[in-house]
C-alpha cells in the first residue's frame, strides 16, 4: 500500500483552508448535500455529537434546567417586536410562503409540484427563537413564584449563509439553545455567567480546548443583548473560533414579548431573561484545533469509538482465531469507564486490506487504534497505536498491561491535546503596545486566505464601536472579547487612541 | 381544597374528544402555540419523550443501526421523482421561496419585515426524508460491499395539518425515521420485518400498550412502499392509533434516487430500502391507552419522574426535618434501577399547598406518589400512593418495605396497565360474519364524535381498494391491517363480496 507522505493534501502549512475541506472528507464526519448549505452530518460526525449532546444536557440538568420544545416556524410579525434583534437576523432567513403543493401530471407522464396555498402571515424558519419561547414565557408567567424558568431546546435552526463551510457555517445546523426568565437582574445575570462558565468548563475537559472567557464589545454583541459573554478558542491557523455564548438580555426581550409577573411587592413588572448556545460549530473547533496532516484527532472523551481494534488475519485459518480473541479484548474493556461512561469499543471485521483499515481509522481521529493478530495471541501483546502521537505510532505492550492502563492511556491523550493546543495558543498570544506592532502581527505578505499568521493580539483599548469598525476594515480583525481573567488586568493606554485603559482585550482574525 | 368527582371534566365517557383536550392540557405536557397547527411540547411531554427516544435509541443501535442528519429542506423537484410518493405528500407540505427579509423602518418607529430574495427553486420542509436520503445514498454507494447502509434520523417533519390535535396530528412533529439499503430483497424485507417487532416490543414492553402487528392493505400503504407493516393501538374510545409503521420500498426508491451499485455478479443494479419511524403521536397513543378522569397515567418505564416525594410539612419548625428525610429517602431509592436505568425520583419541596400539590402529580401522571411527614419519620413508615389504582389510592407501609419492593411495585404498575389496556381491547373485538353485525358495530345514534362504540371488528375479507372505500365513506372504517398472528388465519367468506377469505382482518374507526 503506497500512502503518500501525509494522508491529507495540501498540509496545514500549505493551505489551511483546503486542509479543512478534505480533513472533514477524510474523516467522513459530514458532506455538502444539493439543498444550497445545508449539510448531511455523516454517522462518524453524528455519532461526536450526540456524546457533545448528551454530556451537555447532564450539566444542564445539573445546573437545574429541562429541555422542551417549541415550533420551527416563527411568525413574521414577532421578528418585529425586538428592532435590534430583527435587524440582526433581518438578511439570512429562510421564509415560508405557502402551505400546499398541487402534483400536476405533465403529457410526458412525469409530475410537476406547484406551490399553491398563499399564507396570509409568512413564516420563518427560525434562526433562533428568542422571540417565539419568550411568547411561551409570557404566557406562562404569572407571578414571582413562577420563576425562575430554566429552559433548554436542542434543535435545528436556519440562517442563509452566502459563504457556507461544514460545521462552521452552515445554512442548516444544529444546536442548543438555553433559554430562562428571573425575578432580578442579579439572578439572570447569574445565570448567564454560570452557562459560560459551563461551556469554557466543557470546551476544556471534554473538547480539550483551551479557551478564553470573556465578554464582548458592543458592536459584537448578540443582536438585542445587554452583554453577551464568549468563549473564544483558537486554531491551528491562529484564527480566532466563538465556540459558544451566553447572553444576558436585561428586560428587552420581555418587554418586547410581554413578560411580566406580579413580583413579592404586588406590582406587574418585566421579568430579566437570558439565551446561551453551543452548536455542531464544535465540531468545526474540534477538527481545527487538533487535526493534524493525516486526518482529524478526536479526544477520547467525545469520540464516538474511543478504541478500534483490528484484527491482523494474515492467513485463512487463524482468521476465526483473532477475530475471537479480538471481541474478547473488546467486551472486557467495555467493563471498564472513561469520564463515567462505559469505553467505546468497536472490532473493525470488515473484508478488507489491513492498512485501507487503519488508515481510515486514523483520518477519522480514532483516539487509540489496537491491532491484534496471530502471534500476538501467542504472546499475549497487543499493538498500541496512539493517534496523538502521529498516524505511525505503535507499541507493543503486554495485554495485562494494556487492560490495567487503558483508561490512563486516554486520560494522557485527553490531557496531550489540550496541552498541545494550549501551547499553540500562549506561543500565539502577544502583548502588543502600538499600531506598527498591531501592523507587524496581521499584516500578509501573500495570498491572505492561505497564510497562516497573527494570533491573539493583547492590546490595551479605550476605542469605540467605530474604531473597531475601522480596524475591521483594514485588518480582517475584532474585538473577540474583553477577558474575564485577573491577567488582563493592568494600566495602560489604548494603542489606536492614545486614551488610559485598565485591561487588555483580545483581537484576532476569525471565523 | 374541594375537589370534583373527578379532576378532569369532561370524563371520558362523557365527551371522550374533549376529556383528551382537557387532559393533555392538566398535565402540563403541551399546548398549542400561535403558529397554526405547532405545538409546544412542556417539560413535562418533552421529558417523555427523551425516555421514548434513547429507549428507542438503545434497540436500533442494538439492531445495527447508526444516527445521522440530512437536511430539513427537501428540493421541489426531488418530490417528483416516485410519482406515487408525490401525489401523497402533496396537498400538506411547507413551502420556502424566500431567503432573505428585509427590515424597512416605519415612520412610527417600529420596523416591518419584507421578504425578498426569491429562490430559483423552492423547497419544502420535509414532511418525510425518503427522496433526500435517497440522493445521499445514491452518492454512498457503489458496490456490494457498501451495503447494507442502516441509517436512522432522529427529526422535525412539518405536514401542514387542516386539523390538528396535540400529538395525534400536528402540523410540525418530531420523530424518528429509519432508512435502509440493501443487496437483496429478501434482507430488506427482513429488515422491515424486524423493525416491526421492535415497534411491536417497545409498544408492549415500555408503553404497556398491546398493538396488533400486521400489514396495511394496498389502499392504506405509505405512498411508494409494496409493503407497510403497521403496530395498531386500540385506545379508551375504542378507535384504532396507527402508532408505528415499517415499510419495504421494493425497489421503487432506489430507482427514483439512482441507488446502484455493482453486485457480486459484476452487474449494476438498484438497491433494495426500507424505511420505518414512530413520532411524538406514541405520546398522544399512551394518553388515549391509559388515561383516567383524574389525568394522565404514564407507565413507569418511561415516567420521566417515576416517584415523586412529597413532604408533609404541617408546621414550620419539623419542615426542615421532613425535607431533609424526604431528601434521603430520593438518594437512597435513586441507587436502585429499573428497566436498567437508574430510578427517576423527584423531591418536591415547593411551598405550595399539599392537596394542589398533590393533585398535579396525579393529573401529570406519575406512576408512585409517596407522601411523609413528622409522624411517619418517627413511625419509619411512608404513605404509597399508587396512581394506576385511583387518585385516592393510598396505603401507609413500612419504610423498609418500600425500599426493598419498590422496583416490584413498579413493575405491578407497568404490567396493570398492559393488562387493562389488553382487557378493554379484547372486550372489544368482536369476529363479524356479515354486513349487518358490521353496521350494528360500528353504526352510532347520537352525536358520533363524542359516543364510545364499535371497536375491532375482526372480518372475513376478499374486497379490494374500492370495496374498502365505500365502507370508509358508509361507516367512517378503514382496515387498519391484515393482522400477522395464526389466530386470524381461517377460512370463511368476506362480509361483503362473499368471496373465499383465508384470514381475518381488522376494521376500525381511527385516529
Amino acid at each position: 500500500m503506497s500512502q503518500p507522505a501525509t494522508a491529507i493534501t495540501p498540509t496545514r502549512e500549505q493551505d489551511f483552508p483546503e486542509w479543512y475541506q478534505q480533513v472533514v472528507r477524510a474523516s467522513d464526519m459530514a458532506e455538502n448535500s444539493e439543498v444550497r448549505g445545508c449539510m448531511v452530518i455523516k454517522p462518524w460526525g453524528y455519532g461526536l455529537w450526540e456524546n457533545i449532546q448528551r454530556q451537555l444536557d447532564v450539566k444542564f440538568k445539573e445546573t437545574g434546567h429541562v429541555n422542551a420544545y417549541f415550533p420551527l416556524l416563527i411568525p413574521l410579525s414577532y421578528l418585529e417586536k425586538e428592532a435590534q434583534h430583527a435587524e440582526g437576523f433581518a438578511t439570512e432567513c429562510a421564509v415560508v410562503t405557502h402551505h400546499r403543493l398541487e402534483a400536476q401530471k405533465q403529457p410526458d407522464g412525469t409530475t410537476k409540484m406547484i406551490p399553491t396555498g398563499e399564507l396570509t402571515e409568512p413564516y420563518v424558519i427560525r434562526p433562533t427563537s428568542e422571540t417565539i419561547i419568550g411568547a411561551a414565557f409570557a404566557r406562562w408567567v404569572e407571578s414571582y413564584r413562577d420563576l425562575p424558568l430554566l429552559i433548554n431546546q436542542w434543535a435545528n435552526v436556519m440562517r442563509w449563509e452566502m459563504r457556507p463551510r461544514l460545521f462552521l457555517r452552515t445554512a442548516e445546523f444544529l444546536w442548543q439553545e438555553g433559554h430562562t426568565a428571573h425575578e432580578t437582574s442579579e439572578e439572570a445575570m447569574e445565570e448567564a455567567r454560570t452557562m459560560h462558565r459551563v461551556y469554557a468548563d466543557f470546551l476544556r475537559n471534554h473538547l480539550a480546548i483551551p479557551v478564553i472567557p470573556g465578554e464582548k464589545t458592543e458592536r459584537e454583541r448578540f443582536p438585542g443583548a445587554v452583554n453577551t459573554f464568549t468563549v473564544e478558542a483558537m486554531v491551528q491557523d491562529r484564527k480566532a473560533i466563538q465556540a459558544g455564548t451566553s447572553h444576558f438580555l436585561g428586560q428587552n426581550f420581555a418587554k418586547a414579548s410581554g413578560i411580566q409577573f406580579l413580583g413579592r411587592d404586588n406590582q406587574r413588572e418585566h421579568a430579566w431573561t437570558t439565551s446561551w448556545g453551543v452548536s455542531t460549530r464544535l465540531i468545526g473547533t474540534l477538527i481545527m484545533a487538533h487535526g493534524d496532516d493525516d486526518g482529524v484527532i478526536v479526544p477520547p472523551r467525545v469520540a464516538p469509538h474511543q478504541i478500534v481494534i483490528l484484527p491482523v488475519t494474515p492467513k485463512p485459518d487463524t482468521r476465526q482465531e483473532v477475530i475471537d480473541a479480538c471481541d474478547a479484548l473488546a467486551q472486557t474493556l467495555r467493563t471498564q469507564t472513561f469520564g463515567g461512561e462505559p469505553l467505546r469499543v468497536h472490532v473493525d471485521k470488515r473484508d478488507l486490506q489491513g492498512g485501507a483499515k487503519n488508515w481510515e481509522w486514523v483520518k477519522k481521529g480514532v483516539p487509540l487504534r489496537l491491532e491484534m493478530g496471530p502471534r500476538d495471541i501467542t504472546s499475549r501483546s497487543v499493538a498500541v497505536c496512539r493517534r496523538d502521537l502521529g498516524a505511525k505510532s505503535k507499541e507493543f505492550v503486554p495485554k495485562e498491561d494494556l487492560l490495567r492502563n487503558v483508561t490512563e492511556i486516554l486520560q494522557e491523550i485527553q490531557d496531550n491535546l489540550l496541552a498541545r493546543a494550549t501551547a499553540l495558543r500562549d506561543a500565539h498570544s502577544k502583548k502588543l503596545e502600538s499600531l506598527d506592532e498591531f501592523r507587524a502581527f496581521f499584516g500578509t505578505a501573500g495570498d491572505e486566505s492561505k497564510e497562516i499568521s497573527g494570533g491573539f493580539a493583547l492590546m490595551h483599548w479605550a476605542g469605540n464601536s467605530e474604531d473597531e469598525e475601522r480596524l475591521a476594515k483594514e485588518f480582517k480583525t475584532t474585538i473577540r472579547c474583553v477577558p474575564h481573567g485577573d491577567e488582563y488586568a493592568e494600566e495602560g493606554t489604548c494603542f489606536l487612541t492614545g486614551k488610559p485603559s485598565g485591561r487588555r482585550v483580545i483581537f484576532a482574525k476569525s471565523y
